[in-house]
């Protein structure tokens, strides 16, 4: 595929990720397209269930570009959900009115996983379309963030067919048939690995691996059963796109105390949740990684004067950036359907007027 | 208070929490009286609501009884709730059926929070006489350990009325009016140390402060919300009785990346979940603290040879232990309704057995 693309006007979150100098810390927040925005509401309001719109390259398209369009964020992410694969995979994904996702066929026998195979062609076109579409209408603003589960997290859904607090479920295939789970979370890498690369063949600038239950697991299973087959996902992946290295970001929450094994596995940057301390964490990752993070959601519930005070104190904790080491301000997870939208312009504006200053220290 | 009571058969618990010689690793499980045992169901069967039932010393006394006839362990937890404390201030503590601990008066609104007061004399009176009578009724066998929420887990539950998975509630709060949260946490710290040290009068031979929910806070807002007022705990209390050292455990689940921050504020020892590497942490906090922890609850669904294989793992990743530091087997979090009893057993004789072993070798 050869598609033309405007140029890109502003790279810093893309240089940032490299490690390379920026003019400013850039920012972007995860689940920035969402419900806490009136827009996003209104768009959403009548208009079908959640996975028929998600399905719909316009909609992704109209509502990827809202917060784009309010704030001075220096990245898109492509409007989709973690768990496209396995519902490519067949297991039905579906969303019920203030529930997380759930599966109507999970993975409930031996036989069932036996039978998983990696997504149809084209069963997933609809996202690549949706990458295409958007990245022609930001027509080169900011970059466009591409994504999806890692192995582990969708593995888990696919299993429990919905979230856990406890994980009985694969938790006990991990301890009793680990062999089960290893053959899920092969099939996951694959299917992933070829996922996202189509995704940067439809234009995604940088992709991000979303992790969001590696923090469940016990010390050595993380590595074992997550950690592994998101390595296995960065091998297949391809890094360059046109001449542009693509980044990689892996995110796992409550991965703090693994920083040093994630920061091997061949990624260009890693996220990060808030009980980090980002001073720490960049000590400990050297200039092998670039950091994103780590503001806690809830400090958008504050007052304009809080917010600042926390913003300022995340971007000092990461210390003023030196040469070969990065860092992408962002939330340490998706931003409340709560969240004023005031409180993201005071955050967006903060990030980038202290992160300006800073480097103008001595 | 002087009572007597007999003298201690097996100290091997109390022995590794002061970081003292042990010939084996000594082993306790949380929540180990509790809905996976069928005799704890049985006990339960038509008598009550469970507060009902906690509040009634004899309940409380044949309840934490049961794992300690039905296995070899080290020590005795009593039965009872982190949330007696809140309970005792008025807020009106229930359970529903299935679901987790909620209050009927949650701390609503400014005026609440001025008028908390700590809880009365003689209403936590059912504690401390339970307390006394298991003691007893254990005739020194093992240890007995008392408990309690920490402040920031109590104010959790108070300002929310129940379990979250985002904490709206309490981090609004926190970041906008953080002297309303001081309050709320002082008023805790004061009530929690008075409980814990009447405890310790009654006969509690340990004690071990439960911050569940302390891993929900950010870096930098931990130590300030959470862990002072843990330290504010320790301060207040009574570290010695009839001549015993009284050593005060602290485990903060999602804490493994403070571990420094908490090896420095007084306790004997800190809890450990089970994302912490054993041999890091050790490495960590050198001979500060005695460890306890930390194995995945979901390893007790697994066949017996698993089971045996990652307690050995486990015991190994803690390493032979050396003077002056101490580990104290356990798992990384409560044990989970549904483990088979059977399982329990495997863990218990495999510690033991293996932890005897580890000690004779070079």
């Amino acid at each position: 595929m050869s598609t033309h693309f405007s140029p890109l006007k502003n790279d810093t979150f893309l240089r940032a990720l490299l490690r390379q100098e920026t003019d400013y810390t850039p920012v972007w927040l995860m689940r920035q397209a969402g419900r806490y925005l009136p827009e996003y509401r209104a768009s959403r309001q009548g208009a079908g269930s959640f996975m028929s719109l998600a399905k719909n390259p316009d909609f992704a398209t109209e509502v990827t570009m809202q917060p784009i369009d309010r704030f001075n964020l220096d990245a898109a992410i492509l409007f989709s959900d973690i768990l496209t694969v396995p519902d490519a995979m067949g297991l039905g994904l579906y969303f019920e009115e203030g529930e997380g996702p759930k599966f109507e066929r999970p993975l409930k026998d031996e036989q069932a996983i036996l039978d998983l195979k990696v997504p149809e062609e084209g069963s997933l076109q609809y996202v690549f379309d949706a990458v295409t579409q958007i990245r022609r209408t930001l027509d080169g603003r900011v970059p466009l963030i591409g994504f999806a589960g890692s192995p582990w997290t969708l593995a888990c859904y696919m299993v429990e067919g919905q979230g856990s607090r406890e994980f009985h479920g694969i938790k006990s295939m991990m301890y009793k048939r680990p062999d089960l789970l290893e053959r899920i979370l092969s099939l996951n890498a694959q299917a992933v690995a070829t996922y996202l690369n189509a995704q940067i063949d439809a234009g995604a600038q940088a992709v991000m691996i979303f992790d969001s239950w590696g923090g469940a697991l016990a010390d050595g299973a993380y590595q074992r059963f997550s950690l592994k087959y998101m390595q296995d996902i960065l091998n297949q992946l391809q890094r360059e796109k046109d001449g542009q290295r693509i980044p990689c970001i892996v995110f796992t929450k409550g991965g703090g105390l693994w920083l040093e094994d994630m920061a091997a596995i061949g990624a260009d940057a890693l996220g990060l949740d808030w009980t980090v301390n980002l001073g720490q964490a960049r000590a400990r990752v050297g200039d092998k990684v670039a950091l994103q993070g780590n503001l806690d959601p809830a400090v958008l519930f504050a007052e304009p004067d809080q917010i600042r005070q926390q913003v300022t104190a995340t971007l000092q904790s990461y210390g003023k950036p030196s040469a070969g080491q990065g860092h992408v301000f962002n939330l340490g997870h998706g931003i409340s359907q709560f969240t004023p939208p005031e409180s993201v312009q005071v955050l967006v504006e903060t990030v980038h007027e202290v992160s300006r200053q800073q480097r103008l220290q001595a």
